[in-house]
């Protein structure tokens, strides 16, 4: 099983922290996201401008893509993502116009799981051939100190049994990595742990945990 | 019951064709919609700048919030929406996370209907004292070829019966409006029906349609 990357997610409000907060992590982290707030707040000159600065990294669009699928998935996939998320919400149609234009363009799509989905719902994502979902608390659920739970865990190990790659985030901390060994684990996703002071002491100890239970 | 106004959903994927498009209905439309893809390729300019063009209608800013409600929620108000939507499948604790910050600027979240919700769900939503929802066939299930259905029908009189008021969009054409009879309808929702040589026609096609069955 491939070890897992780590990937810096890029929440803030306005672009140029952004970049400056890309330029300060790239030399430890594996993976850029461009976050749906930053999206949100600074449309897909986000997307393009990280994508310049950071030609050698995996650059991830997170659009939660809901709707509207064969259109967004362009427009991220042409301002330079190599992987756009879609929202398990989505309509399948919706899923399946994005997985369409990321094989065209040799792209991926990943799943983020949110709402009531169900195993029926995941063999269907597989039955299109897609490969990755996104795990997480919600950032909200994680404010209001909801933690990982058996029930999470479990979820997780069904969807990685079917096949599937999990990007895993929310308020990941090192001592969290024991509780994913056996997961098919594409990526740990943090955003303040792995910035600041001691962001690059943080994804050591990450990487390090990492290398204990997956080789 | 209050009459179903107009809505002009911009789903361009610049702001300067999003612009002009909005000049050209907004004689006709009572809200101006700064659609997902329009918020994702241009950003939080694209609702400063159509608040600015338009001060007096009512300008919903269509981004589906599924996590970071607090943060989204606000950018998307400050930034001028009179109206948020927030994507069904969020977090109980995003929902209301949305809900507080419209409450203390007095504006409103929609809650847009996507992925496996359950009747639970919309108590819940009212619950938290939230009095409107989006129901609409998804875009791509649209372009499937998928026509509202009785099912539909039946989902959006249960989620009126709730107190909720409903925007109703998916290629929405005035022989569909005698469908929505009796449904609390806040509005109907279109793109393309709404624009070009024959948009002014269509909507007094449509406004005469809900002349017809609400007063």
């Amino acid at each position: 099983m491939a070890k897992p990357m780590l990937q810096i997610a890029l929440d803030q409000t306005d672009l140029a922290s952004a970049v400056t907060l890309a330029k300060s992590v790239a030399g430890y982290v594996d993976i850029i996201e461009v976050g749906t707030i930053l999206a949100f707040a600074a449309g897909m000159e986000a997307v393009t401008t990280l994508r310049q600065n950071h030609p050698n990294h995996l650059l991830v669009c997170d659009l939660k893509t809901t709707d509207g699928g064969a259109i967004l998935s362009r427009m991220a996939f042409d301002a330079g993502a190599d992987w756009l998320t879609v929202s398990a919400a989505a309509h399948i149609a919706t899923i399946e116009a994005c997985k369409k234009v990321a094989d065209e363009l040799g792209r991926e799509i990943q799943i983020e799981i949110y709402g009531n989905w169900t195993l029926d719902d995941a063999k269907a994502w597989r039955g299109l051939g897609i490969k990755q979902a996104i795990y997480h608390r919600s950032r909200d659920a994680e404010l209001a100190g909801v933690g990982w739970s058996d029930d999470d865990l479990l979820r997780m190990r069904t969807l990685s049994d079917l096949g599937l790659e999990l990007s895993i985030t929310g308020g990941i901390v090192p001592q969290d990595i024991r509780l994913f060994e056996g997961i098919r684990a594409k990526a740990f996703i943090a955003g303040r742990a792995l910035t600041g002071p001691k962001g690059q002491s943080n994804a050591q100890a990450l990487r390090a945990e990492i290398d204990k239970y997956w080789s």
